[in-house]
């Protein structure tokens, strides 16, 4: 490394918005090179009421958009590819990813009509994309979706290594094992800094190989043969598919795929390969009256609980073509992520009120990396610089600890927020500047025209209602011609005769008469006093603090 | 039992309203005799909005006032006791319940000015209260709060037994354990139905003893002798918060309680003498800057995440006397209610921001039998029907589960539904008749205003906000003499001059010319028209379903 390169950096920049919800999107700038690993949505938090889905902003990239070369996809999940088509109809700019991951990111594009305007590159394990002064080496990983992968980001300054999602699994159900080997030769050569997923940093111990799931649900299979046997799991977990359908065939049992997302994902990973359907055993959900019970399986998304998604429908009866049966059998191939606990017992119990018998325990292995997996990538990459990635605040920090037993300085290891301009080579590694980013929300075909503003309106009307307040007056004198009126919505049930509304009748009256006398003719110090004045006596009274809107309509006589 | 006896039965009528949610509050039902067993509310659901407490419909024992004879409570948890202060306003009838269960009761009481309306008798155990034909013996458990009870209910057709929330431990921080001698009694008596407690009967084995966790808080005290150490938990949990007394005691560090229910509870308790504070151990939160931190212990609320308790306010930095500091170590003794997952973790991670330490694992133990405790009751109350108890359906089935292992046939257990009368005798046991129940939702000073059309109301504003349409006309005319007018709350962002909101403007002008052409004067039609029309637009062009007000008002000139 000349002097000249060591007095440059390498800076690396979260841009995913939100600290606690998962939108992964991570800038790698070099000069004039700037290349984006990820481009993740994220889930709407509670709070933000309305809103479908959540994107990062990326008033950075546009800014610097002649030097973006590239988005760069580690795997196909939403909270890694999700924001894509949004982002990409701004900032158009090639994509690279391996095989599965691409046709999952055109599957998005084609639903959005950019299939049509998008670059996307093919990318196989052990090739580098150069880009810029960045070269970037797909590594093959494990995780919970077949065709995931690690990047080692290749600068003047040194080779950063960002994990991904992973976990290691020495026995996958598809392909191999993730490639140690290659984390082995670059530790070796000497990484820079390493960029480690930390979801599970918290948890001590190995993450349980994918195929010990296969070996549990078949001796499910095998102790249930005379009922039907429904299993929900995550729609992109195309090994846990591919292990459900090898136990169907086995036991004799004809299986439907059922739900929209899952449907398309296994048509995609079969027609590339990446998952073998055994012969005779996928039917159409049509068929299904032509077998015995006992000889069907349905695999379903609806695993979290989502309220429109298929088991959520066939739980609460308004599935079209599955309804349960006493004696059916259910297994939850999944666990609740958190926050969809409620969702998903809520589930739970409809199965089991209408008869069915639910298995949603010892039935799932997570897709990340526990502590001893950790501690293995940083023994093999020796990295420089730890950064810990892909988590809450909890697990970051948790990693930092881990890195920090494995030997790593306190000052080399670092938790970014977003927006922080992280800057590394030889001799530093700080923040030396930060960016904006942020969150942009998506309401139905709206994008970021729903701000904190409207939020904050959605969530008073969401609490106590509200209450319309309305007078006509007529222009350029004070003279009421109509109201003080009351409409209220989502504030109480309104009877026949109902006392309250009409005392609150009575307070609007008394305010505006009062105010008509002593001449105030100003119509915002009006409309002011009167939901004033109702504000308090529903305060007072109810204890509530509905959104009043004061409208004054001016008619010329 | 005589003949005459053996034709009439005792019924049980749960009447908690919803099922999912915990309201304990169970009729027992013979002739003339009616004793309701608990009287809890429940926190509203997500979809609940602007609620904050749900309580149970009592229209069934209203209807049958004169029967009812009083509560017996079997703690003093909000699920048992939190609805009696609004159920006792409208039916005054006495409450017996254990010393600390009572004053918690009172407590309430007081803050609702009921205490000198409300007939409040302490019962020890092994005490039988009778009550118009039937006797309620009150029977030692152990359970998450002081003072736990199962009760006994003897009736002329046979006694059923009724555990309330319990666990089964030998070695408890206060008083004895559980009574197995009297449970053993009464089997060996004949007991004709057995409602026991579900909440852990998906769980093997044994619930451990709450002593374990105070070896384990000991333990982290023992390990951390160089830093300030918060500890939050369940306000009620007397026997944690003395066991994390003692171990400061032990340390010699000094004592903060904080949050308003806690020091409520703790001071009850002290004063009857259900906790001990070591002498010269608590001290003032205004004292705590008179201890170096490793000296200093902070007991708060918050366990849950609730927004408003005092954890949550020391970590978002908004609680007046406490600032989280880094090196502070936080013990979360408890664990996540579901639902409740997010919020917690969101504190912790708050935390972690600020440079805290935070354990929140295995420094817990559950108030709620498993499964081998579940079985020890049914092998000793031996029990004819079996009848599980709070819980979900899934614990609900769960427990039947176990009751089959023990023998009882599936025809003699029963799960019932809110509202079900279940008659009991030695000669059968069948749901004969459903009563009206339901949840009656508390919002600020109302109860019962909120109903389903509000909740449905408030649902639609909460997504997508409203459109007000305001239009002015001439009585007895169709002259348009202001309007249409547009205004928004919730809805999207408006700006200076907005394209969206100007041809929603048009659409709006367009229809009411439209209509007035035409000559219409039904105002009926007019504002179905252009909500219809505005409605129409807005979802085709963005979609989204706002709530549609369309208003027109009648002037005379």
């Amino acid at each position: 490394m000349s002097n000249g390169h060591s007095r440059k950096s390498l800076q690396i920049i979260p841009l995913g918005g939100l600290e606690q919800i998962g939108m992964n999107i991570t800038a790698f700038v070099y000069e004039d090179t700037i290349v984006v690993v990820d481009c993740g949505l994220a889930f709407p938090e509670d709070e933000m009421l309305g809103i479908d889905l959540v994107i990062p902003d990326i008033t950075y990239l546009l800014d610097h958009a002649d030097k973006v070369k590239g988005f760069v996809i580690t795997h196909g999940h939403e909270d890694h590819i999700g924001a894509l088509p949004y982002v990409l109809r701004e900032l158009n700019v090639p994509v690279y990813a391996t095989r599965l991951t691409v046709a999952m990111i055109e599957g998005k594009l084609k639903e959005h009509g950019l299939y049509d305007v998008t670059e996307c590159h093919v990318v196989d394990y052990g090739d580098t994309v150069h880009l810029g002064d960045l070269g970037v080496e797909f590594i093959r990983t494990n995780h919970s979706i077949a065709n995931s992968s690690a990047l080692a980001i290749h600068s003047p300054v040194g080779c950063v290594v960002h994990t991904g999602d992973f976990k290691v699994d020495y026995t996958p159900v598809y392909g191999d094992p993730i490639d140690l080997a290659r984390f082995s030769q670059l530790g070796q050569k000497g990484v820079l800094a390493l960029l480690c997923d930390s979801t599970n940093a918290e948890r001590p111990g190995f993450t349980n190989s994918e195929r010990t799931v296969g070996t549990a649900i078949d001796s499910i299979f095998a102790d249930h043969t005379n009922c039907r046997i429904l299993v929900s799991t995550f729609a992109s977990n195309v090994d846990r598919v591919q292990q459900i359908m090898d136990s169907a065939h086995k036991y004799g049992r004809k299986v439907v795929v059922e739900g929209r997302s899952m449907v398309n994902i296994i048509q995609t990973a079969s027609e590339l390969g990446y998952i073998r359907i055994p012969e005779n055993t996928l039917i159409d959900i049509g068929e299904l009256d032509n077998y015995p019970d006992e000889k069907t399986v349905i695999i379903t998304t609806g695993s979290q609980g989502e309220s429109m998604a298929a088991l959520s429908r066939i739980a609460t009866n308004i599935h079209k073509k599955v309804t349960i049966k006493p004696g059916d059998l259910v297994i939850f191939s999944s666990n609740p992520i958190p926050g969809n606990e409620k969702a998903v017992f809520r589930v739970i119990n409809e199965l089991c009120q209408k008869g069915a018998d639910v298995i949603f325990q010892d039935t799932h292995v997570s897709g990340h990396a526990c502590q001893e997996e950790i501690k293995l990538i940083y023994s093999l990459v020796k990295p420089k610089y730890a950064i810990p990635v892909h988590g809450e605040y909890r697990h970051l920090k948790a990693q930092a600890n881990i890195a920090r037993m494995m030997g790593i300085p306190s000052d080399h290891i670092k938790i970014l927020s977003s927006g922080d301009v992280l800057s590394i080579n030889s001799r530093e590694c700080k923040v030396t500047d930060t960016v904006k980013t942020g969150a942009v929300f998506v309401d139905g075909l709206g994008v970021g025209d729903v701000g904190n503003a409207v939020m904050r309106d959605r969530q008073i009307l969401s609490q106590d209602g509200m209450i319309l307040i309305l007078l006509t007056m007529e222009k350029g004198s004070n003279r009421l011609l109509a109201g003080p009126d009351i409409i209220t919505r989502g504030f109480i049930y309104v009877k026949e005769s109902d006392e309250l509304l009409e005392e609150m009748q009575k307070v609007l009256e008394d305010t505006t008469e009062d105010l008509l006398q002593k001449n105030i003719t100003d119509w915002g110090k009006i409309k002011n006093a009167l939901r004033d004045a109702l504000s308090g006596y529903v305060w007072k009274k109810m204890k509530r603090k509905p959104m009043i809107l004061s409208v004054i309509t001016e008619v010329e006589i």
